[in-house]
């Protein structure tokens, strides 16, 4: 109990060298998966894959995650339908880059083993602890939750693709949801066939990950770190625009969140 | 390449048992620390914990994360002063819970031996894929980062917390960020003599953890799932209220995420 009063602790040591292997794996080899094998998710497993995203860190430990597993087809149909809507609304805001990106197909929602809704809980008005001046810190820890169920799927073996092709308004009605309740995902979870080498969105030539030295600074934004002294550094380190490719002409992100649909 | 034509791929295995344990052991243990033991972190253990995060999904492969390391003592105490302002905002926010927030520290800023913030890049609103509608999907990219940064660090027995206690504008002001850019995270990394049991916050009983099966619905929100058939359900399953404890009152987060300071 050494320096931490009131406070039950574990100790602090590392994983195994094999243990904390398996975390950077887990986390080199998650991959956005788009093409699923179909078949099923034991309910023990997806027990444990709901438990892992419950561990996830929340601001004033508020747990704003909920979920909804949908398991009726004619709601999967629904849900496709309103994804390929969104699909041809983001294609067309898209531009130039309009036909490459209709190429890339959104299928999970029906061959998936599983489709999990993620929502954000109504009554979060009420959390203020750490969400006075960044309220939308209740996506980032929603976001965390996704996260952790992402990388045990990994390792269980199991595919997962997080679609936000949608328009909130139209979920939110199909799904019932409350006043206040936001979707913020559709994962499509199972069995694949295979994982993607590397990124999907890579391969297909949609972006390159960036070089790591190009998005670190030292206290203050534009100083390159010394960290990676040595490392080639860019002309414009860590511009938005040099990471990845998108040459967007036409542009129509909703200019503010909107997290009250 | 069976089923994936035009993508390179590998087989679609499960994790032996040890290492998704090892998995499942860094989300189960993660913990938001704010008690660091000062130290260092070593360059190539910093930077693999970079390479983790960095190793997150994003919308569209954007990659919003830009990390500053804050190495500079002085900067390091103002960035402490900006915190505790927020600190004493949320608390009287908070009402009849603003003894018990106070006495919440967060000494991390200068106790642990790295602080990172954690900023959305400049330039953000040319990326449409996956964010036409929800622009703010690029925070759930890096909460997405900071989550494997996380867990990576407690695999390396280094603990982290994540401090949203502060004005983004104020600290954008402190790190020049451009216009456009977003802070969203200070993280403070490094040794801690131990890591709490259990959540602090759940420790210190500000909030209890929900029983997971109060979170899942089945097809629509309300409705329990039958994953969980002969567990005890709530009355009023899934309400943000049931889940935590914060009787708050006077509630003063702001109504709209405000992405542009």
């Amino acid at each position: 109990m050494k320096g931490l009063p009131d406070l039950v602790c574990v100790p602090a040591e590392p994983f195994s060298p094999e243990a904390a292997e398996a975390v950077y794996r887990a986390i080199r080899e998650r991959r956005d998966m788009r093409h699923f094998a179909g078949g099923t998710v034991a309910p023990e497993v997806l027990k444990r894959l709901l438990e892992a995203a419950h561990h996830a860190p929340s601001v004033g430990f508020m747990q704003p995650w909920r979920f909804i597993r949908m398991g009726d087809t004619a709601l999967r149909q629904r849900l496709h339908e309103v994804v390929e809507q969104e699909r041809v609304q983001t294609a067309r805001a898209l531009g130039q880059r309009e036909e490459e990106f209709m190429r890339l197909k959104v299928q999970g929602l029906l061959d998936a083993a599983e489709v999990l809704a993620v929502v954000l809980a109504d009554g979060r008005e009420r959390h203020v602890f750490g969400r006075r001046t960044m309220p939308y810190m209740d996506l980032a820890s929603a976001a965390c939750a996704i996260e952790n169920l992402w990388l045990a799927a990994r390792a269980e073996g199991l595919g997962m693709g997080w679609v936000s092709l949608f328009e909130p308004a139209a979920l939110a009605a199909l799904l019932d949801l409350p006043p206040g309740a936001e979707p913020i995902a559709l994962l499509c979870l199972g069995p694949v066939r295979e994982f993607y080498a590397e990124p999907m969105l890579q391969q297909q030539r949609w972006a390159q990950r960036a070089p790591l030295h190009s998005l670190v600074f030292d206290d203050h934004w534009g100083q390159a770190s010394a960290l990676f002294a040595g490392e080639s550094m860019p002309t414009e380190a860590g511009r938005g625009d040099d990471v990845s490719t998108p040459c967007v002409e036409a542009v129509t992100v909703r200019a503010q969140p909107r997290f009250r649909p």
